[in-house]
C-alpha cells in the first residue's frame, strides 16, 4: 500500500498514529540535525522531519531527494513545536523511519508554486508540471464541479442527457468545419461539429421533450487570443415551450450555479432588445457593472457650425465622473490617440470637462459655453465630470464609443471583481445584410425562428423588409461577457425553406445538406427552441479571469497547436494513401 | 402556454380540472357520435374524447388528424366510464374544447409502437421516427441514468471528472486513427483519440491523483456488425494504487450501477487468470452464466491408436448434459458442420453419447467401452450427457471448442436472462508475438507494466523469455462480454524505452511519437494504473441485449455511415485547397 492518508488529511487528532504517505516532494530544508520536507498532493501539504541523531542513514536518504521525487514516507503523526496555522495540517508533523523513492526526477524548467516564473510556452509545453500548481489544480477541479452541478440542475428540471455524434456531415454555413478523410468511404468527409444543432432539433423531432449536454465543439478559426480550436458548451434544446420557458429554464441554471460554486446570489436578470443595447452601450453585450450610458447629442450639436458634427450621422457621448481635474492635457492625448489605433479606428476625440474655473473643451471655439453646460445637463454631468464624445455614422460610432466606455470603466475600477450583473439581451435581428458578399447571413444560424409577428412580412415582404426582421433569439451576458445563446427554432418545412432561400441556398443545396431536418419537420416536428452556454467562458467568468485557458486541462495555442504532444504533424505516407489523399503542400 | 400538463402526469385526482395538452397523435377511433385520439409524449398517453353532439365542428377538425400530427388540446379531465388500469392515465380522459393543430405529419414509413415494421435501414435512415418508439427512447433513457449513476459514484470516490482533448496526434500503434487536416498548419494533421490514455497518465504525473471521464473515442477500423467508429468509454486513472486498489474500485462501480440501474446484486466478481480461462473455457472472456467446462483428454484419448489424436497437441472435449436422447444423428451432423464453417474452422467434431441403451460414439471403432466410460467419468458425465471432443493445435482446439460451448448454452438455455455473472480476468501476457509481420504487439497496449516479478526477466531475457511475460493487466467480463479492461502503467523512462524497443521502434519513433510521455516521466511520475469500461457495450449487457446500436441516440452502420443525414460526404473543392489536399480517387 502506498498510503494510508494523503498529504492533506492529518490532524491533532491523529498524532501518535504510525501513517504511510505518498507524494511529491515540494521543498527541502536542511537545519543542522533536521531535515525537514513538504509532501505535497493534490490534497494538501505534511511537512516530514528526518532527525540526524535518530536515524542518520535515514536523514542523509533525505538530503539527497530533490524537488519534484516522488517518494513514500511511513512514520509517526506527532505534534509540531511551530505550528502553521496557514495550512490544514500545520499543526502536526510526520516523524520519519521508512523513506522510499518510488520515482526521482529532473529540476523542473520552472517554479511549482502559486506563482510561477514559467512563461506561457514554457508551460504549455510542460504542462503535466504547469498543472501541479494548486492554482491550476483548483481551475480543473472548478470546472469538474461546475459540470456536476449543472448536471444536477438540468436533472432535477427533467433533462435527458443525450450523446450526439462527433462525425457529422460538413455545411458550409456559419464558421469553418474541421473535417474528418472517410478510409471505407473513398473521397468522402465526416465533420466535426461546430455545435450538435441539428440533432438536437431532431431530438425534440423525436420526441425527447428535453435535451442537454455538456459537449465538446470545434471551429477551424483563425485563432484570436482567447479562442480555442475545440471547447465545450452546455448545450440544451426544449419542446412545447416559448421564450419565456427558455429564459426562465437558463436563468434558474445560472443562479443555481453561481449560489452553489461561489456563493453568490444573483438576483434581477433584466431583458434589454438588441436595439435598447446597442444604442445605449453600443455592444449587444454590454457590461452592466457600471452605467455610463452613451447620451446622444444630435439636437444639441448639430447644425452649430462645427462641421464634423453636422456631417456626422451620429454625435454620441459618455460622462466619465469626476476626472476633469486629475486627466491632464497628456492624459487627453493618449487616450486620443487609444481611440485612434487602427483596432478602434476613431478619427479623434471631443471631450468637455467641468472644471472648477469653467468649461474646457476641444470644440471650445465652436460652441459657447452655454451649448456646452447644455450638454453637460442631458448626461447629468457635474462639475468634476467629462463629456468624451465621438460622431460619424451610427453603429461603427456606436461601436467606438463601447470600446472608450469598457476602458474607462476599468481606468475609473468600476468592474468590481465578485460583483456579477447578468442580462438577457433579446430580440436579434433575424439576418444580417453583408455588402462584400452581397447577401444575408443568418445573426444567430439558419434555423433561428423570425418573431412571430414577423413572420408575414417575411413571407411577403421586400429586400429592405428582410433587414428589419427580428428573430425569438437570445444571448445571456454577465458583467460584458456571452455566456451563452439561443432561439427558438423554425419548425415549419416551408418557412425554413423560406430562411434557406434567403440565404442564398438554392433547393438543391439546402436539400443536399440539410434535407434530413427538412424532412423530419414533414412528420410532425413540435415547437421548439433552445440554448447554448460556453462553458469554459463561464468558468472563467465565474473566476473573474478573462482568458478560458487555464480552465482547459491542455489547451491550443494561438496556432491551434498543442506544445506538449507537439500536434499537429505529419502522418505516414501509408496513411494518406488508405485515405486516398495527396498533401499539395512539402514538407518544411 | 403550450400545455399545462405531461401527457403521462393526469390522474383521478385531477378530475375536473381544465387543462391543455400537446404531443403526438398516436392512433384516432371514431366511434359513431365519439372520437378518441391517443395523445403521446415521452411521459405517457392521454385519451382525448370529441364529441358530435357537443361540438360538432370541433369533432369534424379532430376525425381529420392523422398518425404523428402534432397538436395542442384544451379540455376537462373527466373519469373514464371504461378504464384502462395498463396505463398511469388509464382512469381519466380529456373532454375536449379547444383543438390546434401545431403541426401537421405526413404518413410515416413505418409504425412508431413498442414493435415495429420497419426493417433497420429504414429506421437508421428515419432515426428520429424510430426515436419516437417507447423501447427506443427508454434505452436512450437508461443510457443517461447511467451516466449520471456513473459520475455520482466517481464523485463519491474522490475522482475528478477531466476532459481530455480530441484534436490530438496520430500515432500508427494500435488501430488506425481517424486524422484531422489542419489549416493553419499546412500539410500536418491531428488524430481523434482512440481513448485519452496517455492524456490521463499525464493527469497523474501532474498530480491529479483520480481522474475518470465518459468520453467519446475512435477508431478507424473496418466495421464488424456490433462495432461503431465512434464509441463512449467510461475512462479512468489513478495514481499511489496497486491492481487491487483499481479492482477494487470498479467492482464498487458495477455493483453500484446494476443495483441502482436494474435492482441487481452482484455478489462474487471471482478472478481468474488468463492462462486459466483459456485453458477451461477457452476464451479471455468466458460466459460463467453456465459450467461446461473444458476436460482435457490427452491422458485418456492419445495412444490408443487413433491418429487423429495421437497427432494432435491437445485433445479437449465438453459435457452436454441431457441431450443424448434428443440429439438425433442429423442433429449431430448439422452442429458438426456449423464447427465446420470457415468462420470457425473445426476439423470434424468426435461425440460420444451416453445413452440408456448404451455409449454410441463417432470413435467407437478406436476406443473401448471402457476407454468411453473412463472419459465419461473425467467429465463427470451421466446417463443421457453427451461429449463432444475436439483435437488438434493447441491454441486454435481451445477457440473452436469456446464457439462450441457458447453454442451449446445458447441451444440449452443456459444463458438466462437476469442472471449476471461478473468475472476479473487477470494475468495477460504483455506481448503477443505475430508470425506475419515479425514483431510482438502489446497485448493491453505499450503503457502496460509488466508483472514486477517479470520486469528483470523482461530487461535481461532473450527473445522467447519475452513471449512469457506476463501483465499487470485485467479485463471485467460480464456474462461473456467485455465490460472494459485496463492495466497498471510502466511510470519509469528506461522501463517504458524497453517496452517500445520490444515493439520494434527506433528511439527516433519513441520519442517523436511519444516524447512527451518520456519527458514527463522523468520529472517524478507516480506509480499508476487505470481502466476503461465500454459504456455502450455496459448498457446493452445491463439490458441483456447483444447490440450496442439500439443505445446510441445516431449509431452508424456498418460502413461508418449515418444514414440519417447522409455522412461522410464529398466537400467543396474550395475546402480541400484551404486543407492543401487532393483527393486521389474520383467522385462516383
Amino acid at each position: 500500500m502506498y498510503r494510508t492518508h494523503n498529504c492533506g488529511q492529518l490532524r491533532m487528532s491523529d498524532v501518535g498514529a504510525n501513517v504511510t504517505l505518498s507524494g511529491w516532494v515540494q521543498k527541502a530544508r536542511d537545519l543542522g540535525g533536521m531535515t525537514f520536507l513538504d509532501l505535497r498532493d493534490r490534497y494538501g501539504i505534511t511537512q516530514v522531519v528526518f532527525n540526524m541523531d535518530d536515524n542518520a542513514a535515514l536523514c542523509e536518504e533525505a538530503r539527497k531527494l530533490g524537488r519534484e521525487f516522488v517518494i513514500q514516507v511511513e512514520g509517526k503523526v506527532r505534534e509540531r513545536s511551530s505550528k502553521n496555522l496557514n495550512r490544514a495540517t500545520g499543526e502536526i508533523e510526520i516523524e520519519a523511519t521508512v523513506l522510499k523513492v518510488l520515482n526521482a526526477a529532473k529540476t523542473p524548467p520552472f517554479t511549482i508554486e502559486e506563482t510561477t516564473d514559467g512563461g506561457d510556452d514554457l508551460r504549455m509545453k510542460y504542462r503535466y508540471l504547469d498543472l501541479r500548481r494548486p492554482l491550476q489544480q483548483s481551475n480543473i477541479i472548478f470546472r469538474s464541479k461546475l459540470a456536476i452541478e449543472t448536471r444536477k440542475y438540468m436533472d432535477s428540471q427533467g433533462f435527458i442527457e443525450i450523446e450526439t455524434p462527433f462525425l457529422i456531415k460538413s455545411t458550409p454555413e456559419g464558421a469553418r468545419d474541421f473535417v474528418v478523410p472517410s478510409r471505407l468511404n473513398p473521397g468522402e468527409f465526416y465533420a466535426l461539429p461546430q455545435s450538435p444543432q441539428t440533432f438536437k432539433q431532431i431530438l425534440m423531432v423525436s420526441g425527447m421533450d428535453k435535451y442537454f449536454q455538456i459537449v465538446k465543439c470545434f471551429r477551424d478559426e483563425d485563432l484570436r487570443a482567447d479562442r480555442q480550436p475545440e471547447f465545450t458548451q452546455i448545450d440544451c434544446e426544449m419542446s412545447f415551450i416559448h421564450i419565456e420557458d427558455i429564459l426562465n429554464t437558463f436563468e434558474g441554471l445560472a443562479k443555481h450555479l453561481f449560489k452553489q460554486m461561489i456563493g453568490v446570489e444573483l438576483h434581477e436578470f433584466p431583458r434589454m432588445t438588441y436595439d435598447e443595447a446597442m444604442t445605449r452601450y453600443g455592444s449587444d453585450k454590454p457590461d452592466l457593472r457600471f452605467g455610463m450610458e452613451f447620451v446622444e447629442l444630435n439636437d444639441l450639436a448639430k447644425d452649430k457650425g462645427f462641421s464634423v458634427f453636422d456631417s456626422a450621422e451620429l454625435v454620441v457621448g459618455i460622462c466619465a465622473k469626476g476626472i476633469a481635474e486629475t486627466y491632464s492635457n497628456k492624459d487627453m492625448k493618449d487616450l486620443t490617440e487609444w481611440m485612434q489605433r487602427p483596432q478602434i479606428g476613431a478619427k479623434g476625440l471631443v471631450y468637455v470637462k467641468y472644471q472648477q474655473d469653467g468649461i474646457k473643451s476641444t470644440v471650445g471655439k465652436f460652441f459657447s459655453d452655454d451649448d456646452l453646460k447644455a450638454w453637460g445637463e442631458k448626461f447629468g454631468a457635474e462639475e468634476g465630470d467629462v463629456l468624451f464624445i465621438l460622431s460619424g455614422e451610427a453603429e461603427k460610432t456606436r461601436k467606438q464609443l463601447n470600446e472608450l466606455r469598457l476602458e474607462m470603466g476599468k481606468r475609473l475600477g468600476l468592474m468590481k471583481a465578485g460583483d456579477f450583473k447578468p442580462l438577457w439581451v433579446i430580440d436579434f435581428p433575424l439576418l444580417e445584410w453583408d455588402d462584400e458578399t452581397n447577401r444575408f447571413y443568418a445573426m444567430h444560424h439558419p434555423f433561428t425562428s423570425p418573431k412571430i409577428a414577423d413572420i408575414p412580412r417575411m413571407l411577403n415582404g421586400d429586400h429592405e423588409t428582410m433587414k428589419s426582421l427580428r428573430a425569438d433569439a437570445y444571448d445571456l451576458v454577465i458583467n460584458g461577457a456571452e455566456i451563452g445563446g439561443g432561439s427558438i427554432r423554425i419548425h415549419d418545412r416551408e418557412l425554413q425553406s423560406k430562411n434557406f432561400d434567403l440565404l442564398g441556398f438554392t433547393k438543391e443545396e439546402a436539400e443536399d445538406q440539410f434535407g434530413f431536418l427538412l424532412g423530419a419537420f414533414e412528420y410532425g416536428a413540435p415547437p421548439h427552441g433552445g440554448i447554448a452556454f460556453g462553458f469554459d467562458r463561464l468558468c472563467a467568468v465565474m473566476n473573474g479571469q478573462s482568458s478560458i485557458r487555464d480552465f482547459i486541462a491542455f489547451p491550443k495555442n494561438n496556432m491551434g497547436r498543442d506544445m506538449m504532444i507537439d500536434a499537429p504533424s505529419h502522418i505516414a505516407k501509408a496513411q494518406l494513401k488508405e485515405l486516398n489523399l495527396d498533401v499539395t503542400v512539402k514538407p518544411e
